[in-house]
């Protein structure tokens, strides 16, 4: 399939939201989409959607919304979810154990075939039926197997040093959880999941909205 | 601490990484900071360092760099970390006990007081020492104790229902891991944390790399 449509940063901050309500729908049977539903289920204003949809040619009839199943495989192609992609988890923690057991994403593609850990406590244990290896077999491991994306899970000091060793062992996709910044080379993307930054932000929108109530609240 | 100011939102995106930054560099007993160093670790130009400190009225003096311990306090106070918040988690699943697990929230006070489920099999077993209690219990729960802010990892189909419910008891604060967006009045603050989108995202990113790496090395 041709999607090599060239799709601006914000669009594609917001494809992977159509992505996964269309996703939704199809799992109801729900066949067709209005721009509005789409547009209050998501908080983008509905000819932001259409101009989305217009873009990369996913074209909805007057009265009849779009087709969910074709605008499903477009974005999909844009996005690169028809194909499926190998992923290495470093980091058998809390965290770490969660995410290899978390099920949504193996549905999309996502499959993880290799849990590493440096505690000799977790060597040999399974998550979902993946044996947890020592992380000196990570080298091994990408040589035996095509391995696209590192899912980074451990302790924010060692994040850096795993870091640099899964891209020196060619791995290009970085899913990093750990709470720190990772310098990654150009040709390697990463995609940062930072918990403490997000509840801070989450504190700073709380404190605001809570002045905003006390200022309306006061008397004139 | 009167630190009412002003700050847009591009600005309050960069301050928790600001701030994550400062606090390992004061763990690491180190007193000042320069707007280089943080311009390299955190991927922000030195001029934007500079202009965001100037803002809020960090002074920098040259050749001595930025006060690490005044900045903290500074952007904790605007963040609203000057105080604690008390959270309850709901959906003791495998990603409900990590979080609940990570050690690093409660150091910027934020602290679990509450865990609840709806699973029989969960119920009254522990979690870091909380008791997981039935999900019928919340409302007791909630007037019992100041909630501030409701930790959502139940399934996506469970998500509207929860939040809905923790919205009629007063609580103001929803940090969401469903992967589902969550309809919230304007008086509640929401900040999601979307995995399934972090990695189409990453996909999205690989698959860009990769295209610009082959039109590259094709021959002229």
């Amino acid at each position: 399939m041709n999607c090599e449509k060239k799709v601006s940063n914000a669009l594609i901050r917001r494809l992977p939201k159509y992505y996964r309500y269309l996703s939704t729908l199809q799992q109801m049977r729900i066949s067709r989409v209005s721009s509005k539903d789409l547009s209050q289920r998501l908080g983008i204003t509905s000819s932001q959607v259409r101009q989305d949809f217009f873009h990369f040619g996913g074209f909805g009839l007057q009265g009849y919304g779009y087709d969910v199943a074709s605008l499903l495989q477009e974005i999909g192609c844009i996005l690169g979810l028809d194909r499926t992609y190998n992923m290495a988890l470093i980091g058998a923690g809390n965290l770490g154990q969660a995410i290899a057991k978390h099920s949504s994403f193996e549905k999309r593609g996502f499959q993880i075939i290799g849990v590493f850990d440096a505690n000799p406590h977790l060597i040999g244990k399974q998550i979902k039926g993946i044996d947890i290896q020592h992380y000196d077999q990570l080298e091994d491991f990408v040589k035996r197997h095509s391995v696209d994306i590192a899912v980074i899970t451990v302790p924010r000091i060692y994040a850096q040093d795993v870091m640099q060793r899964v891209v020196d062992l060619g791995i290009k996709g970085i899913w990093n959880f750990a709470s720190v910044e990772l310098d990654v080379p150009e040709d390697v993307s990463i995609e940062n999941i930072h918990l403490s930054e997000s509840l801070m932000t989450l504190a700073y929108e709380m404190k605001r909205k809570k002045e905003k109530t006390q200022k309306r609240s006061k008397p004139l």
